[in-house]
Formats: C-alpha cells, sequence, structure tokens
C-alpha cells in the first residue's frame, strides 16, 4: 500500500509500505479519506520535529472500514464504518488520575506522534475506533475529528443557549464552532478577513463580519447593547486577533483559545483584570465529544459536506498542502486513501 | 481638617481642607489609618489620571470612627470603629444585573474616582461603612482591605483545602493570599527576590523561593511529583512573573492575574493549549469577601500586625510613598490620619 510520508521541512512525499497487520487488540483500517489539518501544516514545516518522528505518516482527521481484525477484537467487524479519535493517554499520570485523559502529561495523538491516516491500510488500536452510521458517506465522516474540536471548545466555553459569541477566524474550525454553538440555542457572529471564507461562511447562514471594514468593538457593543459577549473563540492564531477577542468581552467574559499560538502573544492583562475576564485553553475532546460530533455531522447539524472544496488523491497530498497554505479558496482538503490501499 | 493630596504627577501634598458635613444616608469618618497601596503609588505617576480627578484625596485602605452621621442613618453610632469597603456601582448594567456589583461597567472605587481615605474627615455613604470588633485595633483593622483583596483572589482561583499554590511576588497582597489560602488548608509557596520581603515572610511561617537562586520549575515539578500545581497566583506585575505563574501550572491550572499590568504581557498561549490552563481576572471584592476579611483580621489568621513596616504621620506621606517606591525594606506603611482632624 502507498503513504503520504513526511521527510523533514517542507518536504511529504508518497511512498510504498507494508501493511501492518493488526496484533492483539488492534484493527485494520482501510482509509477513505483524511482530512488536512492546520495542525498537518505546521507539522510540514518542522514546527512539531520535536514530536514527530522521522518518516512520519501524517493524518488525524479520518473515515474508512474495519479491513481485519487482531485477535481478541470482537466488537468491530470487517466492512464496518468507523472513524478514529486519534488520542493515546497514559492513564496514571495526574492528569488522567484527574480524569482529564485528554489533556494527559504524556498525551500521544496518532497521525502527530504515531503513524496516521494518509495511507491505504491503517493500523489502530480497537479502543481508538469509533463507529459510524451505515449511511453518512465516508467523505463527510471524515469532518467529525474537527467537529469534535468544535463540540470540546463550545462545551469548554460555558457558553450558553441564548447567550452570544464572537468566533475570530473563520476556516474549517471556526465555521464549525459558530454552527455547534448554533445548535445549541446561542447567537454567534464570525469575523474573517478572507472574502472565500466569508462567502462561504455566509452562505451558510452565518453573520460574518470582515474586521477590515467594520469597527468590531462598536458592531459588538452595539449589538449587545454596551454589555459585551460572554464568550469570543480566537481561532486565527493572529496576534490581532488575540486582540479582538479580549476586546469583544464583557464583564466576566471568556476567550477560548483554540488556535495554536507558536510564540507568545501579547495580551493585554489590565483588561483581563478590569472585567474579571478568563482565558481559557482547549485542546481535543474526549470521547463524549466525539461520539456526539458523530451525531451532529449525521443530523447535518455542521455543515460538514458543505465545508469540503476539494478532494484529491493520495499523489496530490503535497500539492494540497500547498494550495491550504497559499490561503484564500479553500476550507477542508481531503485526500482520498481509496486507491492506495 | 487636612488631606493628602494628589497634583500630578508626581506630586502629593498636604493642604487644609473643611470637613464635609454628612448628608441624608451619609456618614463622618474621623480616619483614623489609611495604608499606601501599589495602586497608589501608580495614581502619584499618573497612571490613572484618566480616572482620578483634580486634586484628588487618595486612599482606600482605611479605619476609623463614626464622627457624625447624617439624617436617616440609623445603624451607625458616633464613636463605631468602622473601616470601609470603598466601591460603588451603578445597579443597572449589565455586571451589576448578573450580580457582579464588583465589576460594575462602571465602577468608582472611593480613593480613586472619588476622594478618600487620607485625610483626618472623610464624608462617605453609609453602605460601604463595614463594622469592626471593637477589640480590634484600628492600624491592624487598616489591613482589612487588602486581606479583602487576598480572600476574593483564592475564592476566584477555585484553589480547595489540601490543594497545592504558587504566589509569584511577596509583598503584602502575595503574603495575604498566601495566609488566607493557608487558613482554608490549603499549601503555599511563595516566590520573592527582595530580601527583607523573604525574611518577613519566613518570619511568618511561609515557604518562601527566591527565583533568582533556585529554579522554580524544577522546584514545582519536585514539590508536585511533576504535576504541577493547580492554581498560581501573579502578584508581581512583572512579565518574568508572568512566565513563571503559567509555567507551574498543572493541567487544567489555573493563573490568577492579581497584579496590576500596565502593559499587555506576553503570555505563552501555546501551554494554554497544551495543558488547557485557564488565565483568571480577578478585581476587588464583594461584601461577602470584605465581612471574611474583617473576621480573619480579627482572629489574627492573617498577619494584618505583622505586615506593617511603618507608621507615618500625614505630613509624611509623599516621603513614604517615595520610600515604598524603591523598594526593599517595606512591607505596609500606613499613615496616621489622627492628627489630621
Amino acid at each position: 500500500m502507498r503513504a503520504a510520508v513526511y521527510t523533514g521541512d517542507p518536504t511529504l512525499i508518497v511512498e510504498d509500505r507494508d501493511r501492518v497487520p493488526p496484533g492483539p487488540g488492534e484493527v485494520e483500517i482501510e482509509v477513505a479519506y483524511a482530512g488536512i489539518c492546520g495542525t498537518d501544516l505546521h507539522i510540514r514545516h518542522g514546527a512539531m520535529d520535536h514530536r514527530v518522528p522521522a518518516r512520519a505518516v501524517l493524518g488525524h482527521e479520518s473515515s474508512g472500514r474495519i479491513a481485519s481484525v487482531g485477535e481478541g477484537v470482537t466488537n468491530r467487524q470487517v466492512g464496518d464504518p468507523v472513524t478514529v479519535m486519534p488520542l493515546r493517554w497514559c492513564g496514571i499520570c495526574a492528569a488522567c488520575r484527574a480524569g482529564h485523559t485528554h489533556v494527559c502529561q504524556t498525551l500521544k495523538v496518532i497521525g502527530v506522534d504515531i503513524p496516521g491516516a494518509m495511507q491505504g491500510s491503517w493500523t489502530v488500536p480497537e479502543d481508538v475506533v469509533v463507529g459510524l452510521p451505515a449511511d453518512l458517506p465516508l467523505d463527510v465522516a471524515a469532518l467529525v475529528e474537527p467537529t469534535a474540536v468544535a463540540v470540546h471548545d463550545v462545551r469548554r466555553s460555558g457558553l450558553a443557549a441564548g447567550e452570544k459569541a464572537v468566533v475570530v477566524g473563520g476556516g474549517p474550525i471556526g465555521v464549525l464552532i459558530a454552527r455547534v454553538a448554533q445548535a445549541q440555542g446561542s447567537e454567534v457572529v464570525l469575523l474573517e478577513l478572507d472574502p472565500h471564507r466569508q462567502a462561504t461562511a455566509e452562505g451558510l447562514g452565518l453573520t460574518v463580519v470582515d474586521p477590515s471594514r467594520t469597527d468590531v468593538a462598536a458592531y459588538v457593543a452595539d449589538w449587545t447593547s454596551g454589555a459585551g459577549v460572554p464568550v469570543s473563540f480566537e481561532v486565527s492564531g493572529a496576534p490581532a486577533g488575540v486582540r479582538t477577542a479580549t476586546d469583544v468581552l464583557g464583564v466576566r467574559g471568556a476567550m477560548v483559545v483554540v488556535a495554536i499560538h507558536s510564540e507568545p502573544r501579547l495580551v493585554d492583562l489590565n483588561q483581563v483584570f478590569l472585567r474579571e475576564l478568563s482565558v481559557l485553553g482547549t485542546r481535543v475532546y474526549t470521547r463524549d465529544d466525539f461520539e456526539y460530533a458523530v451525531r451532529l455531522v449525521a443530523d447535518r447539524q455542521v455543515p460538514a459536506k458543505e465545508l469540503i472544496s476539494r478532494v484529491v488523491p493520495l499523489s496530490g497530498a503535497s500539492a494540497a498542502f500547498d494550495a491550504l497554505e497559499s490561503g484564500g479558496g479553500v476550507m477542508k482538503v481531503l485526500i482520498d486513501c481509496q486507491d492506495a490501499s
């Protein structure tokens, strides 16, 4: 079978590999689709070389079917449609003992620290497998993982039904956060600079504001009768996004840090003090988040299908990374791994 | 009577003023002591000129006795020992309606926005007055207000009995936070650079670590068996303090921003993300915090008396500000206003 392999900044090659027969408690997945995430772009440019092993197979957003099962696996059958919750925790550190396994002190992410989904055949422990409804198209199902991120972000924020939130950044995660928040009855404004992403989000029925054309502080003050919003989501990764996500908050408001900020950012701690704000880190998801994400995608409560801009073959992975990095015009790109098995 | 008056960066003069007879619902306090706070130092250097009125009387840490009462005041008698919770809120903004009057969107702090305690006679609304036990010395009672700050900080942190915390900065507020946390059964390590403050805190039975001599990250890792602490208090106001207060936290830990940071600070949002940290702003106190602080001070559960480094007459106020700004050798300085009435 074939796999997309990271061989060092900025190279992604496709190479032939032997399939890994599933051992006891493992399953082999015939991968259908693997999504490209912002983290994958960071990895390809060496930003995570301290974690990523040599000649790593990327991909943590996936869908596929069970191809074979190892000894002792009884609850998965060959042909079952599945996705993977790509986390491995130790179970014994302070975080795990406190029940926060998703932020285990030695958390391994499959597709980052361990070989991922961008290959034809993928062998993983059975307990990371999450079943999918039979009628859910597998391309759409590849959006379950980013949806689970959005579910976790909204849960962690404490945003309630009827409350208002600002989402800073309208890529796939920003749009999914907005829709997950709407699905629970919250009102959302999405801030986005890129015209294509603005149009996509507006086409999905979201209220979109361009911060280069609109005074966001004045807009939010008007929208909230001067109170500010209780929750903002910083999904842009940009210094200006951090400022905006702080500025729009009302008293006791919470800024949820969703994006990866590879460098320390200036945060206005005087505003944090004056209004008793919270800045909340949020990372991946729990099993509950993931299973709820399956339902949201299956019930079309989030626009998973609509976020797929392009599907490329495994041989086109490197070019697809380039296209995503060039920015405009693309939301989610999937790699079709069905010809790679 | 006489009052200490801020006339613009960096001048504090003492001038004669007429006493203000209490109107309906007001009381006149014969001030005994007024403490000098870090905020007062900021004010004297113009950092809060946008809020502080011309020729302002500073002072929001106080003790005294009721000198006279205005019409309709029935629950205070002349001679009652009192302190003041120096907050005025609007009661109608979104924060007040949500019950967070202490972070009212137009909060006025007496001694900042409104004339404060550094005068012989001080007229205030009766509802800001807080009664004191008859046997509590009035110099010690002037420490109730900073103790209330510490009570609020510890409450907001969520720190539980039996849990560990790091306090970054060993001035009066840092020491009071440490002791309030100990009083509820938490374990505390205090970080402080200044030798005098180190010695004072150690003399009060606190565990003190000098971050210029000790690898704090290694110390905390050892102290917590690698888990990190659930709560840190940033009381230093320094950029390095923000870094340290972030570094020591374990998964889901909370950094409480106590100090005033007049400029935005670099915050390592990648750590915030990876460990799902919280950064929590905290400001002043509620009435519950304030009344609990009276009990802590009266019961000698916090070292109010021991924190008083010096008591100076009103005429020495300006020199006392200078001494505090020069740093070492001083914790809390009180202004004795008993000769100014």
